[in-house]
């Protein structure tokens, strides 16, 4: 396992690889658990060549976010790497990755708006632009990436696709504790009592997608008894929507491929889930 | 000589050259005229493999603009290539490069807002989109581009640094008539009266050039000259500016790599031209 600091020397490394080799990418922000951990493994398991980010990108952060808090453990995340089968770890500073005088940003319009979007401005258009800028250092065939950030993959292959970028995105299920709260790095900023309360959330997906297995289709009372599932547990709602798992837009209706999005607040922590509610 | 119309029989022509051969792209918006031709012939010079590309991208243009009447004639584009050394033509439409639901942009900040891109609101949005679409389909190794349009270049490059791309923009020096204009397909629009009086904008770039060589540094005095010399011609000054070639920044002293950029309206065209005024 290569360690690489520098775009130069990721580089140098990959040089020509693109074409002899399927290059399998993972990008993570660090403070790795198991659901980064089992992309790692599927990528390995589909490439020829796998290679790991770690980068906390402070352009996906708003000014009152949580960027200075956010859990960084470079040393136990590359040990914890070691562990798997990993060619190429690269681990950028905010110096390689955003210059001085650095000003080039893409948007995915629309689809950067809605659900996260709207509670976070500028999200996505730092997601859009960081994975972009690995793509192009990286050159990866299959992109590796986690459900729980289900929005983050629709912006990033409706990006693919009117760029004209051939990486694939392999959308990989959702790792979750045994009492089925999603793994994410967030989770360590609960407390004990807010880590039962976190429970909430697959709660209310499991109860939706009860709901429409009984034959409730209708949003709105979902989306209800959702929320009353919510504030049980004194959780805030950020937004709780049902969507199209193709283009985000919101339902009145389930049908196939419908999703239920989730954000919300336990204490000061925000937490993200979803579900898809109908094959 | 192959021609494409589409996105996919040009990635399947270059598959696997980019390893292989270094390939140079020429993208234009045809109505092809010498200027384009020094393009084609420098490409051939230093590439192994030489890809023009036609196409007149609309996101580029703004709703009260040139765009319908903007000058297309493929066939005849086509019947020029073919005394060069060209490997292959992209002449994609608007349905390849921008089908239905189409919403992602790339915005280089800063620079995409002053001198042209001040007047013509969205214009680099749409340039710096459209020619990373077409990086992303040719995989350039050199991208020929003429000094006309000398932001264009600042503003690409910069795009490249900053999206970790590897293309190198080769800056290639303007065409002009016998009597100076540069060549442009723009330059179709001008009755033969206009045609006379345009050769306005390159009698005041060389005049603030030799005004320079005599020691005049200031850059008020030198945009004074210059107006006055558009004026003359009965020129309507969109705008005169003394810049950094680097950076783009006005600068109050020439100094070494000023240029002078400017846009002007003969009649109802409107004509670009610079200079670097201090090597």
């Amino acid at each position: 396992m290569q360690i690489y600091k520098t775009i130069a020397e990721t580089r140098e490394a990959l040089a020509g690889e693109a074409l002899k080799n399927k290059i399998g990418f993972v990008p993570t922000m660090g403070a790795l658990h198991k659901g980064h951990l089992s992309l790692v493994e599927r990528c390995h398991s589909e490439s020829d060549l796998t290679v790991v980010s770690i980068y906390v990108n402070p352009t996906q952060f708003g000014p009152q976010e949580d960027l200075n808090h956010y859990p960084r453990n470079l040393e136990k995340d590359i040990d914890l790497l070691r562990n798997y089968h990993v060619d190429i770890v690269f681990t950028p500073d905010d110096v390689q990755m955003y210059p001085e005088g650095y000003c080039t940003w893409v948007q995915v319009e629309g689809l950067s708006d809605i659900l996260c979007g709207a509670s976070r401005p500028g999200h996505f258009r730092g997601v859009a632009t960081i994975v972009l800028k690995l793509m192009h250092i990286v050159n990866p065939k299959l992109m590796f990436m986690g459900m729980k950030d289900y929005q983050q993959i629709i912006v990033l292959e409706k990006m693919i696709e009117d760029l004209n970028l051939e990486t694939k995105i392999v959308r990989c299920p959702i790792v979750r504790e045994p009492d089925g709260l999603a793994m994410s790095s967030r989770n360590s900023y609960l407390t004990p009592d807010e880590r039962q309360r976190a429970t909430c959330l697959i709660k209310a997906l499991k109860n939706a997608q009860k709901m429409v297995n009984e034959g409730h289709l209708d949003s709105s009372i979902l989306i209800s008894e959702a929320e009353n599932i919510i504030k049980q547990s004194d959780g805030r709602i950020d937004y709780i929507k049902i969507v199209d798992g193709s283009t985000l837009q919101e339902l009145p209706e389930v049908r196939s491929g419908s999703r239920m999005m989730l954000a919300v607040y336990i204490g000061n922590t925000r937490l993200i889930d979803n579900i898809e509610l109908l094959p």
